[in-house]
């Protein structure tokens, strides 16, 4: 037992003033025809929640773990064991990792894959112990020194060798454990100065990587939903997979939609000047919503800071749209969130994933409420009306031309537009809050 | 007469200390091979030069004109003789121009067309006494209060056939004066709020708008090149066009790639959180370069300064982006910007495009030796040799796959990188700027 | 009656479906031992509600309007009219304007002057008829071309003459309406290149104006609180009263603390890079807490969108700092807030007023709740306990010196800390929110 | 010998292809009378040079150095004989630290102490061997988990004791070494949320915290200009010492102005949104201009990149700040500047320190040029002359009142400003860039 004070968090309800139980979320609990839990597969990140040691670029790590071994493999062991308490605790069915968070690197290559292979036994076998599934793995391809001029995108082919071993071994993983999903976040693929920077070339070996990919899990019988991960700039200048849009034009560009869906995170859609509800919409509008990396961002702070979500409005507008797009499919919800540096307990680990929890099942229960009550839905049959008949069902069929058109403006009177009452609207979000 | 203190402003050379001379643009100077006028298509914009009157959110009008006439037609027509008048005494040989800049809009689409027709019949004659040419016209579908909502994203049909007459009669102008370009930018093609909005009714729609267009412009047998300009967000909370690569997804996802190219612009470059010469890189790398609104911004304010150019180093990594992609074809270089709103004198327009071709003129210069002096040419060179042979070379050739590259990485002692140097490589352009 | 279809505004519950009904806004219920009408004493503003076309940088004015007369103050007239109408139907108490907004400019000095009497002459008439109250006039000394270079900042001593007569006779329409306050904005008053600025010689002036102004108002024997408004950059590239604590710097720097307070806006403090309740806690902590301008910005666009409030949260954690201040005093709740462009018509005045009016209300509410649960004041003691006695006591009290906390801390073992649970700390703000 | 493949660094002018040259930095040259080594007192920081890893939040060390001995003092050691050989190698006579920097803190603040003393013995030894000065030391009292909740501004009376500790020994060893300066930068000083914080509390014990350390420098009998440096976020959400204005504003509530100077740098100039030269003015108009921080930032990065500084148009602002000011006094010209990750090799710092060096030594170079040319001069003259006699100077000299300007006010005639030809001014520096 590694959170020994810390029993099994369960839904109390609303009225609950134990800090560790969930008031909000309430797993059985049908919503909008579904499981709570269903709507909200939740996934705990290996990173943020079981190796961050709480270090920022002015501060040395402070988190207080008890899970430090004798050496890397029996601390990665050791981890493992917390990591499962930490999700049956929580009550949590899915978790995230990158290959460098479970098994120790070693002196080398061969030495990490077969680290790799001992590690997953055992992550296997508690899998199998509690039912607790992989929503999605991934190679870090960006922490160690080799990367510092990218991996997919390095300069130097040998990187990209490397890189290309990882995440075969890290589909080989996929498949052992059953994931859902795959993901790549490409943390160095971009550039620091154009000065240096053949963009076309390290594009193009980026798309060869992934089209390499493609072909090596279907050689294994093993097609996961594929995800990349936009973020704008951190730890580079630029990114290549800038948002949402960017990655689709990429995509597009390397006939890539069918196999990749996007991986969205909050924090970076506001890094990257939007807001997240935007960023799933347009995900969504272009079929690629794959799964959330759930956080908040601090608007005025310009770096990464990946809190945990507390704020229901924001969460509510970011479900609202995930609802709108029909839900999640194979993706889930996963936290990849920080405890703040100030909360080194062990306990803020279960706080904050309660706190994040309930956000997010507050933000459903409001949406539930909002789309029982259809405000917004009528607002949209109102204001796009004009296009259901006359010469709007003609624009919208593609049954006019532009003569047509400006023949039809010729006669027009002033035109009358409705007023939005967009300070009505928006201050009606209030009401659904839960 | 209306700039009647001002004679032709020539080339004097750096030594000048006449204000109103060129020091540094000397059109038939042979730069790379080419005449810099050649490389350097300077266009001077109608609104910023002619019609904007200094105002700013806080602010009236300010600008001192000589150009008010009796009424709003006589004053289109002093406007012309005096545009031209700047235009023949900057030297400058193009021009670019909203349908409203040049012609009053009358009160309703019929006498503004009708407007049109006199008015281009005007500037006709100008351009053929002068020999200045039209490097594009556009349709201003955001000011009139009609487009309160958007245009060809209006959720009001009529709304939609208005812009379209507009971009009708935007391309018979276009023929009847042989502009090379026609530009769309989006100002109201965005939203305020989602929770009004159908996002993929809206682009659908925008992409019908434009399909219409290029079908009009076939039959017209007169197909300019047609400019996307992205632009970030301002006045619209957030607009489709993003950026070139936000365009760029629109643009392939609905088939259009073949017809527009993008008009990119450095204040929106930044705005939306790129620097200027990403976003030339990015539209080069797909084709897509094709003109460019020459201005600058202020990356301490939020939104669109639309400064004059007068920074060397910035213009000079611009420039050298263009060069680097053989140039802009049928596009130009628009000084998309305005006098502050202290530079209220007519002499500060003469004074500002003064500054603005220098400083195009001086990071041509620069771009030059960059060019001849092949260090970064041979930056990149050394930095990616490793795809010359062995497996760089069979990645870029296809001829690998994932698991060739695993056992290929398996084999491989510690792989060294090549340090950057990019502290020297930054500070190297120092000694190229003219 | 010109807004006919209004009637008065009524607090109807929390279960009304009327929009023209105050759910939450119910001005005599007792909170916090006072009525919620003296706790939120709200003033609406004169420009964003009266004068304020709906223009925008890329736009026309929209707004519908229908107290347009035959001549500018005959327009004037109606307006106050239409004002008041306003102001009871909301049941608002107090209200802003500047002088420009209320009357005429006229040719001259003496002609502006002349019509501020006429007008000031039916406001007055209107105040004693209704009961309404005059929360702050202020001379608007940026709008007019003549502040092109600033006012009491301005290179030019004409204009710095000028705007001072705006102000001595702004001080006697304060005497004679009875203002509480007086505010001083300096939208001019900064610089845009230090490169022709002589920063040292204009904030000298600025501190003798404000000077002036004093001696001024004592000598008429009326003197009201004097608020100065920070605001960072917009108009201007940088403004001298860029946030709170710097205009706190220079009203130390030039000893004008006893005679002026800070009027604080949310807008503003997010575009300095603060939150609005950290401006309200450095004016508190400063003994300078004056008045507030109530909106909201959008901290993914980076210019003055002076929303109208709808965000509770935030909202609650401002109305938490000027509860735990001891309220505003003298000051007031000013809605500093503009329809967006696309709510153009008379109604949204109205809903805006109670969108905003009742997130306020939300907000103070909340605030109640959080007050009488005690839950963050409970933290605060738990967590500076350490002060309480010991050596923490003190350094408090001034009794220790850096030799004795030497010696105190070569003889501690490592240091504890506690957590700050901050996650937990923020998602319990949720509990509360009304 | 360390740096083995460097040898000393000449100035061998603008024409050498000598990488390991200055080509602008020529120490002894005269400008504007006076050394230029003396108007560039450089100094090398101990921490990004010596001790930075070349890790960030994504990615780890990667810089490749030769200094690591077996244990941490005798790496400590080897360090004190690298950085002097590099200091001597590039011709550097100022240096500075932080006390983490030098010396293993050790299982204790009194092994910390005891290795401060044997390390000091150490430097002071090489400080008098070639002659290089401290330029300034300081405390780091934010790095180690300690600090976690700040350190003079902790909760924690504990920790404020050992930040004063800190402190005490950090003025002993200024007086040993003979500092010029003594610097206190507060990175854990500010706050996560109010919801937790009593700033007004914490506050006064920071400033309780700088009167002993002023008191016991007194003691001692070593009185160093006592500094501090502004940041207004990274890695605490807000910190107290935001911008030049708001450090100000505390030092004069707390009377502490006689004591303390500010010491600027650039990227915390931007990341306060402001520009470099802005704070420098700030500081120079109050009498407070320290010692500078030489780096540069990325303004679309929202973190401090401290990035050494190549660009010359910017650097020029600011030193032609420092020049108008009357130089920096006893402060210096500290890099405090990492290379990029990239630039992982030894010779990259000393690339990057001549990258910077050049740059400033370019930009004393153009200032000098300006201040010969007296262009920006006149402008100042004549945009201000309006105060040189009549009203105008009535104003300056505080001998008028409102009253009186009122009167001559209603007498003007429409006021006629000048317009600043800001495009011309502003391209006009590019006239004087070296």
């Amino acid at each position: 037992m590694y959170f020994d004070k810390i029993d099994k968090v369960k839904f109390e309800g609303v009225d609950s003033t134990n800090p560790y139980a969930y008031r909000y979320y309430d797993k059985e609990k049908l919503v909008l025809g579904k499981r709570m839990g269903d709507h909200l597969p939740f996934a705990i990140a290996y990173w943020h929640t079981m190796t961050n040691g709480g270090d920022d670029p002015f501060g040395d790590s402070v988190n207080k773990r008890n899970w430090y071994g004798d050496n890397e493999l029996d601390t990665a062991k050791k981890r493992v064991d917390a990591f499962f308490e930490l999700l049956v605790k929580l009550d949590v069915e899915y978790f995230c990792f990158h290959d460098v968070d479970i098994a120790p690197q070693g002196n080398n290559l061969q030495e990490f894959m077969s680290n790799l292979d001992v590690m997953t036994d055992i992550i296997k076998e508690k899998m199998d112990e509690t039912g607790i599934k992989l929503l999605w793995n991934t190679a870090n391809v960006f922490t160690h020194p080799r990367f510092v001029n990218g991996a997919a995108t390095s300069p130097n082919a040998d990187v990209y060798a490397y890189s290309a071993a990882q995440v075969k071994k890290g589909l080989d993983i996929s498949k052992k454990l059953n994931g859902k999903n795959y993901v790549f976040w490409g943390g160095r693929e971009g550039y620091e100065t154009l000065l240096n920077t053949d963009m076309d070339l390290e594009e193009k070996n980026l798309a060869s990587f992934y089209k390499m990919a493609i072909d090596y899990a279907k050689s294994i019988d093993h097609l996961p939903q594929f995800l990349l991960e936009p973020k704008p700039k951190e730890p580079t200048k630029h990114q290549y997979d800038f948002d949402a849009a960017t990655t689709l034009s990429f995509l597009q560009k390397y006939d890539l939609m069918e196999y990749f869906k996007l991986n969205l995170e909050a924090n970076h859609a506001t890094l990257a000047g939007h807001t997240f509800e935007h960023e799933i919409r347009v995900a969504a509008i272009n079929n690629s919503l794959g799964s959330i990396d759930a956080n908040q961002g601090d608007l005025l702070l310009g770096w990464d800071v990946d809190e945990f979500p507390t704020n229901v409005a924001d969460t509510t507008l970011a479900v609202y749209e995930i609802i709108r797009a029909g839900g999640l499919g194979v993706g889930g919800i996963n936290f990849d969130a920080k405890v703040r540096r100030s909360s080194f307990e062990m306990e803020d680990l279960v706080l904050a994933h309660i706190a994040g929890m309930d956000t997010y099942a507050r933000a459903l229960l409001s949406v539930e409420k909002i789309i029982e009550d259809k405000f917004f839905e009528k607002i949209l049959e109102k204001r796009y009306h004009s296009y259901n008949n006359g010469i709007g069902k003609k624009i919208i069929d593609g049954e006019t031309n532009i003569l047509e058109l400006y023949e039809y403006a010729l006669e027009l009177n002033e035109i009358e537009n409705d007023s939005s009452h967009i300070e009505y609207v928006k201050s009606k979000l209030n009401d659904y809050l839960v």
